[in-house]
C-alpha cells in the first residue's frame, strides 16, 4: 500500500458549520460532495472526538461553506486548528444563520450549502454523515479553493515558517493527532491514521 | 435553491474498474473521496442503473484510476460517455487486473486504489458505496486532473466542436440523463437532477 497514493485524490475545502442546545461551531474539512440528486444528497466526513461532529449528531443539521481562493492561512488556522471546545471560533465574525437555525459566514466562501442529516455511520477514525441539501445560496463569485492550493498558495511554506517561535508539539494534517514534544523521528508514523512524519505540522509555543 | 453552489465543489475525474461473472466493465465518476483512515475507507457514488455500478454491486469490489492531466477528450468520451453494454470500452487497452482480479489500466492514471464495498446505500439517483482500501499504488507523477480542469481545459469549447456534425439529442452532463431530437428549450431543466440546459451537451450523430 503506497500512501502517497491518497495525495492524488482531488478534494476542496470547506468551512462545516454546527449548533445544538445553544452552542455552536465551526470546523475545516475537505470532505464533502455531491452524491445524489433529486433530492439532492452530500456527504460529509468527520475525525470522532472532534466538537463539530459532537453537535452535528446532536442538532442533525450542518452548513458547508465553500471556502474560496480569498481565504488566508489565518482563517484556515483559526476554524481549522483551534479548538471550539476551549474557545469562540466565531469572535470577530458577523455569524448568520439558515433555515435551519444553524451558523454560518459569508467571509471567503462563495457558496453555503444548507445540510439536514439523513444518516450518519460510524467508520472507527471518523463518522460519515449522508444529508440532504435542503437550501443553496451563491455568496460571491470567488474561485473555490482546492485543498491542492492549499497547501500550494496558502499554507506558509517551511522557510517562512522559520521563524523564533518554539516547536512544544506536532499534529497530523491528515487527522488531527497530536504529539508531545518538539522532536518527532523521521521514521514516524501516526499512530491514529498511519500517515508518515511528513504530514505531521509544527505547533508551536503561544 | 441556487443550483449554481453545487458548481463549486471540488471534485477529481476517476476511472472506475469492476467486473463480475466473466464481464467488466469501466466508466468515469468524479465522485471518490477518502473518508476515514485505519482502516482506509473511500465513498464513491454512482447512477443507479449503469452498467458498471450493475458490476460493482454483484462483484463487491471496484478499482479507482486516478485520472491525470495527461488524459484527452477521446480517453474521457470513451470511459465516459460511451454505454459498457453495448460495446468493450477496454478495447485497444493493456487492460491489467488487481488484488481483488478487477480490472484497471495505467494510461493517463496516476494512482490506482483496490477498493472491496463495506456497504452500499440507495440514494435514489444514485448509490453510494463505502469500501476498503486493501491497496494503493503510485503509477505515474503527473498531476490529478481536477472536474474544473476537465472542463477548461480538455473538454472541447462550443467553437471548437461547432462542426459539421448532426445533433440528435443532448445528454447531461451532471447525471447522464439523455433527450432525444436537434433542439433544447433554453428554459429546459434535467427532470432528473434539475440542472439547468448549460448543463446539457449535444449528442451528435455517429
Amino acid at each position: 500500500m503506497d500512501n502517497k497514493a491518497f495525495f492524488d485524490l482531488t478534494y476542496g475545502i470547506f468551512l462545516i458549520g454546527a449548533g445544538s442546545g445553544g452552542k455552536m461551531n465551526a470546523c475545516i474539512t475537505n470532505t464533502v460532495m455531491q452524491v445524489a440528486a433529486s433530492p439532492t444528497r452530500v456527504t460529509l466526513s468527520c475525525i470522532n472526538g472532534n466538537y463539530t461532529p459532537e453537535l452535528i449528531k446532536a442538532g442533525k443539521c450542518f452548513t458547508v461553506g465553500i471556502v474560496d481562493e480569498t481565504a488566508d492561512y489565518g482563517y484556515i488556522e483559526n476554524f481549522g486548528m483551534k479548538h471550539g471546545r476551549d474557545l469562540d471560533k466565531f469572535e470577530g465574525y458577523d455569524v448568520k444563520y439558515d433555515v435551519n437555525g444553524m451558523p454560518y459566514l459569508t467571509d471567503h466562501v462563495c457558496a453555503v450549502l444548507s445540510c439536514k442529516v439523513v444518516s450518519e455511520e460510524d467508520l472507527g477514525t471518523h463518522t460519515l454523515f449522508i444529508a440532504e441539501v435542503v437550501d443553496a445560496v451563491k455568496v460571491a463569485d470567488n474561485s473555490p479553493l482546492t485543498y491542492a492550493d492549499y497547501f500550494a498558495k496558502v499554507k506558509p511554506r517551511k522557510d517562512e515558517t522559520k521563524d523564533e517561535r518554539k516547536i512544544i508539539g506536532w499534529k497530523c494534517r491528515i487527522c488531527g493527532f497530536t504529539v508531545d514534544g518538539p522532536e518527532l523521528p523521521e521514521d514516524y508514523r501516526c499512530p491514529l491514521c498511519d500517515h508518515p512524519r511528513s504530514d505531521f505540522e509544527p505547533i508551536y509555543e503561544e
